[in-house]
């Protein structure tokens, strides 16, 4: 195995975040209370959103895990709720600017160690500009990760399109990762919505990206999909039996959907090796990373071991570990 | 191939429907109107919904497409927008006993060609256990056919343990298919709702009858799932790793999700190879059923030219032809 592996997918939450001053009543605005031994909680709104571990915010012991987990980088993102497309914008950035300089404070920490993917407040656009252009040139991040959707809107959908060209222009990777999932309404018994219902909610997000017209206008786009694009895999021949029928899916896909979708990235969260060769067969080998979801519960603990044991041949291999993430991140 | 090959998933609509005798006013009642040659249009509520070929109801065109596509038998049940769960529940068993009548009276014409899966109102539990009763031992019917939810409400939900428990004892086969999918809002583009959504939405519905608890309590029920199961595929192993850390999953899941996946049935209509193999090593070669979504434009026109490009050994290709349909039918 690789020790230079590279993590695509982790996830951070400050171990403080700063009292909201803002003016507006009763906003979601985070906090962190005291856990158990080396936990913490994410209070929103006055309940547990969730406890996190140390791992979340602490560089030593991120650090120790890497090893544990024979990573030899990791890009840190936030963890998804934090993204706050649900505050008022001019909140949102002053709280995603807190946790980009946290991230670059935990990148400066490691160097070698560490890659930024900020956050940028979506649902205004002129904000998130300016947040995506801060994070790429002040605090030199290789992107951000985005969610699938803002407040319900796909991120297909054209009121994104200046962000998508310019993260292109500004060459920010673009890590997208399930939130608030589609299906949270059709979940029965003990379950959480990050278990079940995330692989339909990403793989409808990369399915708009390609059926919305942003793949085809943007062929030097970087985008990588979570938990390996979710249901995207098996959507794919269905979408392309459809586009191949539908004379006016030119306009958006004037080539073959599946053209497009060999140009993202997708990590192996998939806690299968089946899938990490349907991942490989259905992308190319070039197209996959390796992701862990560190430091949460639903992660792949041992992403490497899940490699091993897909029987993947030695180049193979070495373009997921490192290669690939490399020209994902632009290192 | 098998000239004897059964299809369980093909749908019909009937070339006429009865006027709405009922009393409730702007009740969306479906109707038939002339469209071009050998198609009509499905009318409700004033909109063209589809516009459906011959074959959705014309007995000697159907027999001479099965002729073409080498399928023996098929199951006939209704295109899934005529289940009615959204129409009061007295119009709707009025509609859905006009439906199972006419797909009876399409069996008896070719009762060696068709088997009957007809559709009962779910959204009363009482009137859908006498209509699948009636369909079961008045019309001979293998089973139903029923949505992947209710008017928004899972299957998985404990409020149709009720049918689920019934359909197992009077052996009636459940073929559940996607509608109104989860994700419609979502949607980017011009392909419709069926390309994109459907496997998102199926995958939810067979996560729903394995986390809720319906496949544990009723062993003996044999159900079916449209589209390959859509994204179940992709979700499996990841329900699997949060079953195994979550204690409170037991309830419903004292075996691992795989346990359950693998009682289900689920068609071939995914569109290609890779897919079908994924399937057959994900759920077993004994669960895997032949199905062509026939007579709709988002149906596979060739499943029998699908398997064979799948490489599968003749034993595999026998059981999937055949064997396993029977099993799931019961006949």
């Amino acid at each position: 195995m690789n020790p230079a592996a590279i993590d695509v997918h982790t996830h951070v939450v400050p171990e403080n975040f700063p009292a909201y001053a803002g003016t507006r009543p009763d906003i979601p605005w985070p906090a962190m209370a005291p856990a158990h031994a080396c936990h913490r909680h994410v209070m929103i709104s006055g309940r547990n959103y969730r406890t996190v571990s140390d791992g979340a915010w602490s560089v030593p012991r991120r650090v120790e895990a890497m090893g544990a987990m024979r990573i030899g980088r990791q890009a840190l993102s936030p963890m998804p709720e934090l993204l706050s497309y649900w505050l008022p914008a001019d909140d949102a950035q002053v709280l995603l600017r807190y946790i980009n300089d946290t991230i670059a404070s935990m990148v400066a920490r490691a160097p070698d160690r560490f890659i930024g993917l900020g956050a940028v407040p979506l649902q205004d656009i002129d904000l998130a500009l300016r947040e995506l252009e801060y994070a790429r040139k002040t605090l030199g991040f290789a992107g951000v990760e985005i969610a699938t959707h803002v407040n319900g809107v796909s991120i297909g959908d054209a009121r994104f399109a200046p962000f998508f060209a310019a993260a292109e222009r500004l060459g920010a990777a673009i890590f997208v990762h399930a939130l608030r999932p589609v299906g949270q309404d059709r979940l029965v018994g003990a379950l959480s919505e990050q278990a079940v219902a995330f692989p339909a909610d990403i793989g409808l997000a990369a399915a708009a990206i390609i059926t919305g017209g942003i793949a085809a206008r943007h062929p030097n786009l970087r985008i990588a999909f979570s938990h390996g694009g979710g249901a995207l895999s098996v959507m794919l021949p269905r979408i392309r039996h459809a586009w191949a029928m539908t004379p006016k899916a030119l306009e958006n896909m004037p080539e073959a959907p599946e053209v497009y979708a060999r140009r993202f990235f997708y990590d192996c969260v998939v806690f299968d090796p089946l899938l990490v060769r349907l991942l490989i067969e259905r992308y190319g080998a070039s197209q996959i990373v390796v992701g862990s979801d560190y430091p949460f519960t639903m992660g792949e603990p041992d992403p490497l071991g899940l490699l091993a044991r897909s029987g993947l041949d030695a180049t193979v291999l070495e373009a997921i570990c490192t290669g690939n993430a490399r020209r994902f991140l632009g290192i």
